[in-house]
């Protein structure tokens, strides 16, 4: 198979990586409306949110893997990928490493904590509205979105430490698995495979 | 909003192009099971099949939208992407140019053909059997796949004169109608505005 126009991507076995775990981090708001509220306030301080959403791969049996958080420790947590809200004239880049370092870097051993390199953004997601819904482009007369999100391809070191907040599970879910299934993980998240299709993952 | 980071793409109002008609262009086969059967005796003889389907994309009413071709001239006709099989030892960008030319260029008129050029492959597909379905990763256990299928953006020139077979249609589809809509428009077509949300589409 002819690999040589795909940009090549390194992947680790999921047994290279080490996974503890770190205090509870929990989130800001107790609801969907009190989240969107706070959005609004805001969004109208300053301006459209910014963030980014962090995609680590790994490989597992032969097949790449998505690393993703499950918040709550039972089966009906919903998943989401590590990143989040980008301050005010912080570039994306650093808003990533803040944000992977919060939530996955282990807290008293800094000789451990990875040093997060950024690879390309695969996809772009725009809220148009004070709503959980987000299209992959600025639908029609929508002038100005709520949010744009960012999803960035995160190339992993060959081995690292994880500490994973209590409150959270930290899976590593198969391609196939997401692909086609929104029902399960959102329209962001299931859209992984098609947005990482174009690249050759070399499994090491 | 920063558009810095993305890579940009210039479109074209639908306006700018003119459409013309010629002779009418059959499928080879007349049934998906023949079809099918045509693929397995090549497999044979030629190994994996490559296939390449382009993206064409211009802008109306402020919105991109993207080149598609229906077959038959009813509302049941399916769409497909302009493309096709690449001949053994053939490239990829000189099989887009031959498929491109000879579903979409004026067959008379040496001077207006577009000098089509070749863009990123945004998104890769592998059809793991000789059935139908298409995925886009390497399904666990596929060791060879039975298709590769590679989508390429093709940015168009700022004015041209296409000429359509009178077998098909060709139709400007907004990404909005496209998103989600995996029914219509099948999964590789419905998952092109994620695959193209990292552009940013310069309307001009």
């Amino acid at each position: 198979m002819s690999h040589f126009l795909m940009p090549t991507i390194d992947i680790y076995n999921l047994e290279n990586y080490t996974f503890g775990t770190k205090d509870a981090q929990h989130e800001k708001d107790k609801s969907v409306p009190e989240r969107l509220a706070r959005m609004k306030d805001k969004y109208f301080k300053e301006g459209m949110r910014r963030s980014v959403d962090c995609i680590l791969l790994v490989h597992q049996h032969g097949h790449p893997h998505i690393l993703l958080l499950q918040i709550g420790n039972n089966q009906k947590g919903f998943f989401k990928l590590p990143g989040g809200r980008c301050r005010p004239g912080e570039s994306e880049a650093d808003c990533i490493k803040r944000k992977l370092t919060k939530r996955l870097a282990p807290p008293n051993a800094k000789e451990y904590q990875p040093d997060w390199e950024v690879g390309e953004c695969v996809s772009v997601w725009y809220r148009p509205n004070f709503e959980t819904l987000f299209y992959p482009y600025t639908p029609p007369h929508i002038t100005k979105p709520k949010e744009c999100k960012k999803l960035y391809v995160i190339p992993l070191p060959e081995k690292c430490m994880f500490a994973v907040p209590r409150n959270f599970h930290f899976l590593a879910v198969p391609l196939f698995e997401l692909y086609d299934n929104s029902k399960r993980y959102g329209p962001i998240i299931s859209s992984i495979p098609q947005v990482l299709s174009h690249f050759n993952f070399n499994q090491l």
